[in-house]
Parts: C-alpha cells; sequence; structure tokens
C-alpha cells in the first residue's frame, strides 16, 4: 500500500521532528527559488503567460514573483513555478535531475497569502512535498527521464499536491485522495526542453498539485492505488519501478539534504565544463583566434542532452555545452546575460561555438569533466573537473546563494531591493506569516 | 513534419468544403454531449470541482451547464467537460474508446462566450478538434490505452488547442506552438477510471487545451515536433506508433462521421450486453430466485474492463458487468438511476450480481456479446448481440438522441425545460452567436 504509506507518513509528520540541517536546507532551497524565480519574473515566456492568465485570474490575491500583477493563488503557483524554473537556473536533485523546489515552493507561497501559515508550517510542507516527489523520482529513474518525460512537472505535481495537504490538514484518506487527483494532471514531455512550452508543463505542475489538494479538501474522491497500482503513475510511466525504495526509510534519510544549487544558469550537465573552461583560462588565456579546437569529455547524459552546436536562442543554448564553453572563454563567466537572445548570436560567440566538440569518456559522472583546448600553433592545454562548483561534494555556501539571488534579482527586476526579502526568508523558520514575507517578493 | 502537416490542415480548412453529413454529425455530436453534460451537472464529482474553482473564478463569463454559477471561460471549460463525460454516457469513437466530444465542445462553448463566434465556426472547429484528436488516438491504439493511459484525456487536450487555435484564426507557426503547449500537458491514467479523479483528467484536458491555444496566440513558442519528435508524444506515450496514418487522407475521411452514441450510461464494452438482457428478459421474464447463474461472454476488452463483481458506488458500477446485467433483468432498464449509488447497494441487486461471471469468447467485436442464462431446473436461456444499440452499423436515431436528452436533462437538473435549448442545438449551423445558444443550458 504505498499510496497510504506516503499518505499517511505526511498527515503524520511533526515540525518539531524535523532535524536542524534539514531545516536549514529548507531555506537554502527556498532561497535559490524564490532568486530564481526573480531572475526569471521578465522573460518572455514568463511575461507571455503572465498576460494570457491575467484576465482570467481573481482574486487577486496572490503575489507574482518580481511582478506588478497579483494573481489567484492558482494562477501565481502557475506562474512562479515557470519563472522559477525558465532559466533552468534552480536547484537540482542528483540522479533524478528533478529541480525539485520549482513545484513545489511556488504553490506553497502563493496558498499561503489566501490561507494563513507561518514560516514553520511552510517549510515543513515544502520539506514533505520535496520528498514525495523526488521518491517518486528515485523509483522511476533513469527510465523516465530518458524515455522522454520531464521528470520535473510529472513528479512535482505530487510533491505540490503532498504539500499542499500538509498545510490543509487533510487525514489519511483526503491525502490518498489528493495524491489520486495529482496522478490524474502528471505531465511533461522533454522534447519540450529548450522551448517556452517546457514551462507550462511545470507552471501545471504547481497549480494541478495545489488543485489536486483543494479537491481532494473538498470531497473529489481518488483511487486507492493512484501509485502502484496496475494503471497508475508507476507502471505506466516508470519502466520497471522500484517499489520498495520508494517507502524505504520513509522519515529517516530525507531526499532535500542531497538538493544542489546550479552556479550557472544552465543544464547541469555543462556546470564542471563551465568550471573546466574557467580554469584553464585563468591559467592562460588565449585568444580565440589562436584556437584551433575545443573538446570536451563526460558522462553520457552530457552528449545526449548538451551537444547541440546549432542554436538561435538564449532558452536553447542553456543546453547546448558548445555555446556554454565560448561564452565561458571569451566572456570569463557564465551567468544569465551570457545566456541571453544577443550573446547567442554574437559573431565572436558564433566563431568559436564552431571549433567546440563533445565526447564521452569513461569515469566521469554527472559532475565531472574534462576539456581539452588544441591551439593552431599545436599546443595542447586541459582541465579536469571531478566536483563541479554546486555540486554534491562541492556544495554552493550560504553566501554563494545570497550572491546568486542578488545577481538575479538585479537581472530580472532592475531596481528592485532584494536585501529585504533576502533576510526575511533566511528567517522564514521565524516568521509569524509566510504570506507577508513573500508578499516582499512584488515588484514595480 | 507531422505537427507541421497537422497545424496546416486546421488552419487551411473552410466551412465549405464540410460535407453536409459531416455538419450533421457534429450537432449529433453536439447535442449528445450537452445533454450529458445536463445529466452529469448536479453529480457529486462536478458539484464538488464547480464549488473549488468558484473562488477563484472570475470573469463570470460562461455558461456552467445545468447550474446557476457562471465562471471564467477556462473553468466552465472544465467543469463542463467533467460533467459531459461523469457518467461515460458521451460518445464513442470506434478504435480508440475515445469519448471525443467532452475535451473538445465544451472549451469552444465556453470560450464562444467571451469570445463571440457563429454556430458554423464552433461546428466547424469541433470537427477540426476531433479529427486531431482522433488520428492521435488512432496511431498509438491498442498500445496506449491498455498501458494505462486514459486516452480520452491525453488526446482531448490535444484537440481542445486545434479547435480552439481554429477559432482564434492561429496561423500555421501559432497553431503548431498550441500544439506543443498541449504536449506539455498531455495526461490521465485508467487507475482513476470509477473515481471521481477521472473527471479531473478530462476536465483538464479542455481546460489545458484551451489555454495552450490562449499561450500560443500570446507567443508562448513550442517545439518544432511536439507530435513525432523523440522525446514528444507518439514516442512517448505511444508504444509502436503508427506515423503515416496520422496524416493520411487529411481532410478526405473524416473521423467524426464514426462517432458512436450510447444508449446507456456505462463503459461501452457493456452495451451488447445490456441488449442482450433486455431481449432475454422480453423473450421470457423469470424471478431472480429462479436463476442459478448467468454468464456473460464477449470481446478480451469485456473482461479487462468490466469483470467487477464487487462494487459499491454508482461510478465504479458503470464499469461492472455484473451490475449491468443484475439492473437490466430485475429493472427492464440501465438508465441513469439504474447506475445510482441506491441501486448498487439494493439487497435484490447485491444478489443477482453474486451470480453473474464474465468470460471471454472468440468472434465478438467489441460490439458484441452473448449472454447465457443458467436456471435452477437446469434450463439454459441464451442470447448473443452482434451489433449493440449505438454502435456503428445500429446508431441512434436523431430522435433518439433527442430522448436521451430530455431523460438527462430531467436527471441532473429536475424542472429545467430542455425544448428550448435542444431546438437551438438542432439549428446550431444556421446560429449567429454559439454564445447565446449554450447560455440556455444555465439551470436555476
Amino acid at each position: 500500500m504505498i499510496s497510504r504509506s506516503l499518505s499517511r507518513f505526511v498527515v503524520d509528520s511533526q515540525w518539531r521532528d524535523m532535524p536542524e540541517a534539514l531545516r536549514h536546507e529548507a531555506k537554502r532551497s527556498v532561497v535559490n527559488v524564490i532568486g530564481t524565480a526573480l531572475g526569471g519574473s521578465s522573460d518572455d515566456a514568463t511575461r507571455r503567460a503572465a498576460e494570457t492568465l491575467a484576465p482570467f485570474s481573481s482574486p487577486a490575491e496572490s503575489t507574482v514573483i518580481g511582478r506588478r500583477e497579483q494573481m489567484s493563488c492558482l494562477d501565481a503557483a502557475f506562474t512562479n513555478a515557470l519563472a522559477g524554473n525558465v532559466f533552468d537556473f534552480d536547484d537540482t536533485h542528483p540522479g533524478t535531475i528533478i529541480h525539485p523546489s520549482a513545484p513545489v515552493a511556488p504553490p506553497l507561497f502563493a496558498f499561503a497569502q489566501r490561507h494563513s501559515m507561518t514560516g514553520a508550517k511552510l517549510l515543513h510542507a515544502f520539506i514533505l512535498g520535496v520528498e514525495i516527489e523526488c521518491r517518486l523520482g528515485n523509483a522511476i529513474s533513469p527510465f523516465h527521464y530518458k524515455k522522454g518525460w520531464h521528470i520535473t512537472a510529472t513528479c512535482g505535481v505530487f510533491g505540490a499536491a503532498a504539500a499542499i495537504g500538509k498545510v490543509l490538514g487533510l487525514d489519511e484518506t483526503r491525502m490518498l485522495w489528493a495524491l489520486g487527483n495529482a496522478s490524474a494532471q502528471s505531465c511533461g514531455l522533454v522534447e519540450t526542453l529548450g522551448t517556452m512550452a517546457k514551462s507550462i508543463g511545470v507552471g501545471q505542475s504547481a497549480r494541478g498539485g495545489l488543485l489536486a489538494a483543494l479537491l481532494a479538501q473538498n470531497g473529489v474522491e481518488g483511487p486507492e492505488l493512484p501509485v502502484e497500482g496496475p494503471r497508475g503513475f508507476l507502471q505506466v510511466m516508470g519502466g520497471e519501478p522500484d517499489f520498495d525504495g520508494l517507502t524505504e526509510g520513509l522519515g529517516q534519510r530525507w531526499e532535500l539534504l542531497r538538493n544542489t544549487y546550479k552556479p550557472y544558469p544552465c543544464g547541469v550537465v555543462l556546470n564542471p565544463v563551465i568550471d573546466a573552461v574557467l580554469a584553464l583560462r585563468e591559467q592562460n588565456f588565449v585568444p580565440p583566434e589562436r584556437i584551433a579546437g575545443i573538446r570536451v569529455l563526460g558522462h553520457p547524459l552530457l552528449g545526449e542532452r548538451a551537444d547541440r552546436p546549432a542554436v538561435t536562442t538564449g532558452r536553447e543554448a542553456q543546453v547546448s555545452a558548445q555555446h556554454a564553453v565560448a561564452v565561458a572563454w571569451l566572456d570569463g563567466r557564465a551567468g544569465v546575460t551570457e545566456f541571453s537572445d544577443a550573446r547567442v548570436r554574437a559573431a565572436d560567440v558564433l566563431a568559436l561555438r564552431s571549433k567546440v566538440s563533445v565526447g564521452q569518456a569513461a569515469g566521469h559522472t554527472v559532475d565531472g569533466a574534462r576539456v581539452e583546448i588544441t591551439l593552431s600553433n599545436g599546443g595542447v592545454l586541459d582541465h579536469v573537473v571531478d566536483a563541479a562548483r554546486g555540486s554534491t561534494d562541492n556544495p554552493l555556501s550560504d553566501a554563494e546563494i545570497s550572491e546568486k539571488f542578488r545577481t538575479l534579482a538585479a537581472h530580472g527586476c532592475p531596481g528592485f531591493d532584494p536585501e529585504p526579502l533576502l533576510t526575511a526568508l533566511w528567517g522564514l523558520d521565524e516568521a509569524l506569516d509566510a504570506g507577508s514575507v513573500i508578499a516582499m517578493a512584488a515588484s514595480g
């Protein structure tokens, strides 16, 4: 009875049993995702989605992060999740490659402006939502993503439902219905990655999970076995799912403690590549015209996901090793500006990009890569990274997450003072009203 | 370039090229689904979903069929699609077992109250939406449903997107984006059948398709190959999809001409079973205490979907051969009342249900079945049905569809006069404003 066990776990969990390190990691995740949502708040995908939803969105109860509009909690959940993930700059759960926070934190914050809750209550529900989301992801990885499911969206809707179900105080049966109502909405295809449609799946996961829990509260009944049933989530979308692992050690080990935060706004497989290029550049900068070729070698996923020599938009460039290498070498950094449409089309970037190739080499994890630069004169520079910045073994510090937050706020919302919000988020576990914290994320 | 071809087909299609028989079939489908939505409008699932959405739904622009509320077109699309399908009494596309109209007609009618359109324009978009929906279904059947996808919801979202894209007058590229934005939302699991959560998937397909087209109109871009790409809909959710058939004969043969309408409010596999029981009963009624056993034999799908001896709610009973046989024998009919919770729990039904078993027999299509009644005295009565009422070879007449509409209206909305709406729907191709037609479906 996996679905029942997961439901009971969420219902029974107590904040006082959450270890301090877990509470702190929840705040790191929340600071990171509100930061990426601020950074993505003025992106075309976010703006167009917000403008599409605005005429239908009422009451104006919840903040659209980094924007002037207010929307219903359902539509704010959609838009903020979309914005949080739009640059692929949000967090990453290793192994599943789920971006855990975007589907779970935005609906909680949006709902906190409708349904009053303390910061601790929000963080507790967030921890539990991420636990459900990532355990489902573990059970169907690597098949699920490889087959073509956008795992952040497909698993995220369950996480959002569990989290909102927790703050609603649903009983075990209604929590089970919430998971069932989420199962009916689980969606998202990898084919949409590199386009704005990716963000529709992620936005829908947040909105759908929130709606699933509200429907369950109002008595909309789901099946007994939405997760493990013969025509349920695991069997239909999971290849050969790991049933047993799903509930093993519930409440003893926590998926959120494995969460990682990206230093660069692009696919996580590119992190060690950019680290290596920046290291080589610092050791020995060579003008691009004296470079004959650059070879990038890494884990098979690097080639599968990011061998994209011909990209024309910033969105596509987020999953292009060629682009990442070119801007890192030319600009000495790889931030949101370096993944803009303008930079993707610049002549110097195009020229260097054409010299970059991607290969596979044994012995690398997804956190490692090797970069070899062959010079026109025949010389070779090379560098190996084993644990990229932001990986499990080389995590960003709290200060680095704060700095990332500031940079993103400046990019997405020029003129917005991020400090009061940043301070309030780091103090979220003590906040009496989580809704008033997120209200500080409104801009304009 | 399947996705582009489908987009171009929808964009280029002209109402004047729609054959008269196709226009008439569109009206039959619309009358049938508005009827089933009236019938389902007071069901608990519909009521609870409407009550959940109401606080968030604005502007109050679109009619919730058979109810007092008005909602935004997005939420009315959700609720009316849910109501249209809640009893499984809506139409069926043979081969795929898609219920074509519920995801496509409700968003069109709801949107017609926001965006003025003639009845002909609505019917034309409906025909095209159903074409896209059912061709996608053909390409992935029978794998897709058998695997556990609720095909009405998963394919319906594309149909709704195409239909709304047509009335918006999207160009070819934006129509392609609408399909891409739909692909990001394609969802629905068979595990939810027999519970209210099934209706969440169907409601979401209607809402999601409408939203997908609105997003595309506002510039939210999708992938180039949402349907046929390596991580797109067909490859991820389709087993070994039939790529070529998808675009073969577009505009020459029409899937809507194959549509069928149910005489009974339950799974379509049960239609021939009920026909056979009613025929036997009329020939030779035997009191249930003199019946030793009833054996139902049919197509493998009958056993897979409907061998459910122990059911406790009307919703479950809709897919129970045991229940269908029992009420048809006891009551001499199988309408919405016979699939109510009360009838499912009645002692006489329970007693007879326990004598019914389901088996498989070679030579039956899904439209055929054999029923054998063994009497306590050893005698045997049996009857074979080859083409159930409502099947392709034995279709309901227009008059029977009108009568079904009246019966459903009386069940779902006691006191509502269905005649003006029914007359207006049969004249929809001549209506100047489709929105004012559906406004007549408000009750209370």
